[in-house]
């Protein structure tokens, strides 16, 4: 069965790193993986020093892109798969064709990557969009300003999006997980998404039903 | 000056195709012009085709983009200037920088040509985008529904917003003018935006105040 | 074994497209099969269009080769196999090099799609070149002229040569079959072609002899 | 104004290389130039190894095309334009519109370094196609075998081709002028031919009326 | 005249980035500027992240160069020059033809971004190599060692490289300043080398003789 | 099990080349097979020709590259693998994730094709690496000038670097087998080493003891 994995950027700044590319590795050898990798702080800090120099926002997306590919590259070369990172949709559909992991990170200006990932999730039929994200839930408020915020363990996608709308702190902790481009495109090619803490990744390869489930209704 | 201009698909399917081509050349060689074609009804048969394969709504989308870039190759072949299509914006803005007119059309699923042409006119730093299309102006209402819907000869980008909000009717016939890509992009840009028919792109050349004027506030 | 098929640019008009590109889906399944696609009636539009802009000969034919890609592209999506267009024979030869199928329109100006299939056929090695056309075989004399012209089940690429230099009309009609390239590059690589009307497609994969086999003598 | 320059392959087996180039490089200097090598006798030798290891015809013309390819990078890196040697003739196109010299070698199997070059002199819109080769006219029979053969100086291309076809062994010493996509080429796109041998580039680069010239009738 | 600049990748960590940038800015308005940069400690944080992954020394290497990639493609967007990052020494020479800025990271796996830096003076025929680093010049011996260690204003490439080969420490700090690939390049290309510190970049504009001159002996 | 060869460059001027080939092909269907070819004598041709031209260094490299991908695509068209040349370690590796056997020349200037086969000998984890050239062993001196000079059944790579630094005319001999970036790579990734006339590889492919291992020590 066919998954699509994202990897939130701040994944590549933390120390679980490796423990999580591992499980990631095992991951790809039982399924057939898509990964896609986030920019993380590296992007932001790259994008500050290109807005210091008066570059345009377009110019500063496109520099944004960069580090999540870097990202995606780290893991291309870890993982037994394609071993270059394709830069547009075209490209990486093209290179799926032999039946190998892909790993990508951006493909253009204003998305974000997890735009990428419900693209790539949608034209590779996957079952599943797992986002690896530093949350271990979806919440039913920002459980950093609500105490007894509740976690989620099963949220419809038109519900999440109305918490986010109606709440800007969590829209803002969570614009990584699903914007507006990634919402349409989930909603209508009806894919699953699981939200969980990149930490728990190897519960989740065992099979562990970890994390929040979010149905394309 | 730099100037984007986005050429609705149907203009590749009507009689005047021609003579509005004709005024792009002489724009072209007054301004430093970019120009983005949509794929009209070609991409719309084509999506249905594929539709009927049982093709994801990736595919789909990918599928429709072959029209958009058929519509550019013409449009480039006629011009004096790049004679191939870019297919993402990072190919955009490399063939951009030896400063000669370039055409695109489609770059990628889940966005409209109108979001591609926002994302060029900011990438090059165009001083206005104009929107040439099948409605002579921006009206405040769906003037097909409400006969005394009055033309606006210029708007606010977020007014226009609203309206679209409001009216589904208006929405869906000018969604092919502003898509949520295309408001952000143009936002925060600063982008002004003309809306005009195309067959009055032969005024607008000669200095006229032709369509309506959109104003990214 | 290996196939190449050449679909005609008809069929993609056609209401019959969807049950050809199922039997096509079936092939592939169970030949190592290469497809060509035309670009019938909409390469001809363009033309057209390109014409009256005044454009030369070779734009005209770089522009009537994007139908053809388009026509494949939508079969490639549908195949379980290489979901890009190879723009050249050099990059067809990489890309089936990774033994799936694979999908081409045109290739460059100055020769038809059947040049195209085979030049392709040449290449892979084929058994046998198929050509899915609009007639159910080859005649002895144009067929929409005189009446009783008589179908032939075999006939060698030289007779058949004959027959298209003899009568002009016959030659139009089925210019699109075998054009001086695609002649020269059968007669050397000595490969088999059979011609048949596509609704026949269904018929030729469960193993009848349906239309007429040219021998490359 | 534009002009197109063949090479032939055997010039540069010649001692007269670097003399014939450093005309070339002049007339480059003076016009818009696009260049077209061929492969001489390396091209041969080539697929001569290729055939004893049974490659296939269209894997010997892919090989034989590489030196063609090696000629004009030596050329390329001469000039004062493009550094680099398109692989198609939509390559060419593209990056022909940076109005730069260009040098191309051969394109795709099946076709004549001739046949590339009446492609590019018609994609340029070039004025006349010069033909440098080891003769230094077009004769009225082969001069090899009717002693009293005699020089053209000006010739209709309908005339040379029955010329060719009556005389088989004219034909093959010619056969690197004009093949039949050259000619279908220079016909329907009305492109005058000069017809000299390599070492008169010196004297036609200063005005002298050398050769033969090829009226597209 | 033509200038190949090095900048370190160390600069890119510095808060004088957007300073230095301004002055290379200028620069390129002035001289044909070729701009090669650094990955710094980026690139070595990466490839640390790689190594604990087990990743071989090749692919480690691939992994270092996409931070220099990054820099680059940071600073083309800054100029007004291609807005690319050419991947390859041929990929640089074919942009190169258009006569604009042009910007490169790192190329290919055992080599340092001094080694990209020479070969791109070499190719471009630059008058002159500028390496700005993170020293304000060449030192007899390694200052941090030896307090009275001398600045030379001149030195002889060969000299240069003994002090290289017998002082270990100086060795490791200027390591990045000229490899072994490098010193081969720049002695059979005779390119003159300045050595100063970045923050010098301004001065050096302004006519200053800054830094070291290394001569190619 | 994965290997790496390179065929120096005068084997394909040799009368030997079909035979040698085969054993090749026989060997790439044993094991996972990477090739590296050398340019040869054309090569030096080519450089020479560039010289008098007044070619830079860089752009002869360039030039000098050509012959040897024009051996590698004689290779890969006989090979049952990849049917294309990469050009950069980057592409390589990318095609190589197909598990295919794939054949390189060379990369770019400033580095033979014995450091390429280094680099992907290293890339893809090669247990060997093989050298083919027109020695049968490596010797304890140039075995040209000191009849008594002993062939060595086993050498340390140091071992090695030195007898060619202590002897020039041994180093000019051999220059092609070890350069300085392939003693680097060799050493780093501990790669073992055999050099072998290329006529013996057919006795190596039946398990024979042939030539010499080089031990990365």
């Amino acid at each position: 069965m066919t998954l699509t994995l994202k990897l939130t950027g701040k994944l590549f700044e933390s120390d679980e790193l490796v423990d999580v590319l591992k499980a990631v590795k095992d991951l790809s050898e039982k399924e057939d993986l898509a990964v896609v990798t986030g920019g993380g702080g590296l992007a932001r800090r790259y994008i500050a020093v290109g807005r210091s120099l008066g570059l345009n926002e377009g110019y500063l997306d496109l520099l944004g892109i960069e580090p999540s590919r870097m990202n995606a590259l780290l893991v291309a070369l870890y993982l037994d798969g394609y071993k270059g990172v394709p830069r547009s949709l075209e490209e990486f559909v093209s290179v799926w064709s032999f039946k190998r992991p892909v790993v990508a990170g951006g493909f253009q200006p204003g998305q974000s990557t997890a735009g990428v990932a419900s693209l790539i999730a949608e034209a590779t039929g996957s079952r599943e969009l797992i986002l690896a994200t530093t949350v271990d839930s979806v919440y039913d408020a920002d459980p950093r300003k609500y105490p007894n915020a509740r976690p989620l363990k099963e949220v419809r996608l038109s519900e999440l999006m109305d918490i986010l709308a109606r709440d800007q702190d969590v829209k803002a902790g969570t614009y990584e997980l699903i914007d507006p481009l990634a919402a349409k495109v989930l909603m209508r090619a009806k894919i699953r998404v699981r939200v969980l803490h990149y930490r728990d990744m190897r519960r989740y390869l065992q099979g562990e039903d970890v994390g929040s489930r979010v149905v394309p209704e």
